[in-house]
């Protein structure tokens, strides 16, 4: 299995926090210490992942924004 | 300095990859060992970043896909 | 401060409305007239803006699209 | 024509930066003072703009980043 | 009318879900088979679609990813 | 393998436009007819596709843009 894109992480979801639309899986364990994702209720049912389970987190580089500060 | 962004590491820039219009910047030392920005040429020259230069890289979760694999 | 981002604004923010996991910004007496922002609950905790205050609006140069009607 | 995105502006094409790829568009005259947009080479090609073409700039909310400096 | 995105499809709206902030438009009778597009309920409002319209389905070619099973 | 994204399609790899940086891959045999992805050069050489290999085609729906024409 390969991806298109320049950024892949394993974590696990630590938590998800449910809408009417979208949800918030809160990844924990992963070397980042602490992610998050956003998507619909209906891709999270497709995805099936609950507390605890591993997953790929998937980022495209052409979505990553750096700040100098 | 706070972001609407539920993503944000710090890195050290690597390298950077320049292009014609876009370039890549390759950054290390970070928490999640290795990550990739791409941007405009006309950004990163704003950015005045360089090699060894500390950033605060920021992803929206919108952006963060999860795979189960 | 610099971001690796072609498009920035300075507005203020105008209302928030908040769902449960997602929320959205509304920004007013920018040079734009009129702009919103989506982001997760979190963020907007996270950001602790409130009607009024100042805020920078980045945008990336891959996210905006052209129309020609 | 209506778009299902929350933030449109009207914009003259300033000037087009071209790669072997990617291409980058600046815009002028519009009410943000300065824009710009990032496209494949093609996306260019089909869209057909040239300097001083008046085009309409479509940025989806969730692409739009706020901070709070 | 010309879009700067290189993938745009023709379809129609088979369902609306909505949210308090964001709401989700299932597309059918596309050649994609089905599709889903989501989007602030203030940008369907304008949008002022309903189930049967034909719709425009646009997506910039950084937003899609592959993957090489 | 399950993906957090609401639209995926099978295609097949039909060229690949190499630049400095970022590269364009045209898929073909679709469903769809045909779509365009744009990733970086070193993302192609971990997804290691070629002319005439299947690939799945991953889009999230905050990314798909709807217009009303």
């Amino acid at each position: 299995m390969k991806y298109g894109a320049r950024n892949q992480i394993v974590g696990k979801v630590e938590g998800i926090k449910k809408g009417t639309v979208m949800c918030e899986v809160k990844l924990k364990d992963v070397q980042c210490d602490y992610m998050e994702s956003v998507m619909t209720m209906n891709s999270l049912k497709e995805l099936g992942i609950k507390k605890g389970d591993k997953v790929r987190i998937v980022v495209k580089a052409v979505n990553v924004l750096l700040v100098k500060e």
